[in-house]
């Protein structure tokens, strides 16, 4: 489905960088919430590469409006921080987005701050290359 | 439409507690983003009583699961907020839910932390009787 079109290519980018990929998809435990459901349309994958460890949430903007999209990735964002910390701290994550919508949106100035003031660090990826085009902490 | 269901219910509850409803919708400025949409659909209310000034994101949680839901409404607080903390920080944004969705999902200690983690304000409220229930400060 559209939602998961560039999970590939995301692990792909990520393995040509180095990484490993440890989990696909990496479960969060979230007492009492059923969290498959959303993590079966939207998966949040693990990797890991020398010492450090990152979950990575990949998101397409392909389906509804940017705005519409952004609001999803945030609440979900925040909500998945949070059930990391508790789970392993260790673990940072990301926010993958692809190099189209990154540069039609991310870069506008309200947007560039807001995801700067939540903390919220980006994986910018080109779909059509397979390769990360910038990280964004 | 759905997502408008409960707005008018929540405004008779706030002026059965003596605010006034000042805007409604009440509109934040977010440079370069088509917000009208968005806001189309779900709108922000602002209100006031003596000295305080409140703006009111409105989710009736009718449409998808409570967990999709809540991304959204997280995402969704979170620019609002920090839109509104630019544009007249002294007014406080409050996510209103209906006591339904309150008594089963926002109880969850999961959900519970969450919230209050992410300062997360809230006015419960019954739409039948048109009544606050409580607010969560």
């Amino acid at each position: 489905m559209a939602k998961d079109i560039y999970h590939n290519q995301v692990k792909s980018a990520l393995e040509s960088e180095g990484w490993t990929i440890t989990a696909d998809p990496y479960y969060l435990k979230m007492q009492a919430i059923e969290y498959e459901v959303d993590l079966g349309a939207e998966k949040i994958i693990a990797a890991s590469k020398d010492n450090h460890k990152i979950a990575i949430e990949i998101k397409s903007f392909l389906v509804q409006s940017p705005t519409y999209e952004m609001h999803k990735a945030i609440g979900q964002f925040q909500t998945y921080a949070f059930a990391l910390r508790k789970q392993e701290p260790e673990r940072i994550l990301y926010l993958a987005v692809p190099i189209r919508i990154y540069e039609d949106f991310f870069v506008l100035p309200f947007i560039k701050e807001l995801i700067s003031f939540y903390n919220i660090k980006l994986i910018v990826f080109d779909p059509d290359n397979k390769k990360i085009v910038k990280w964004i902490n």
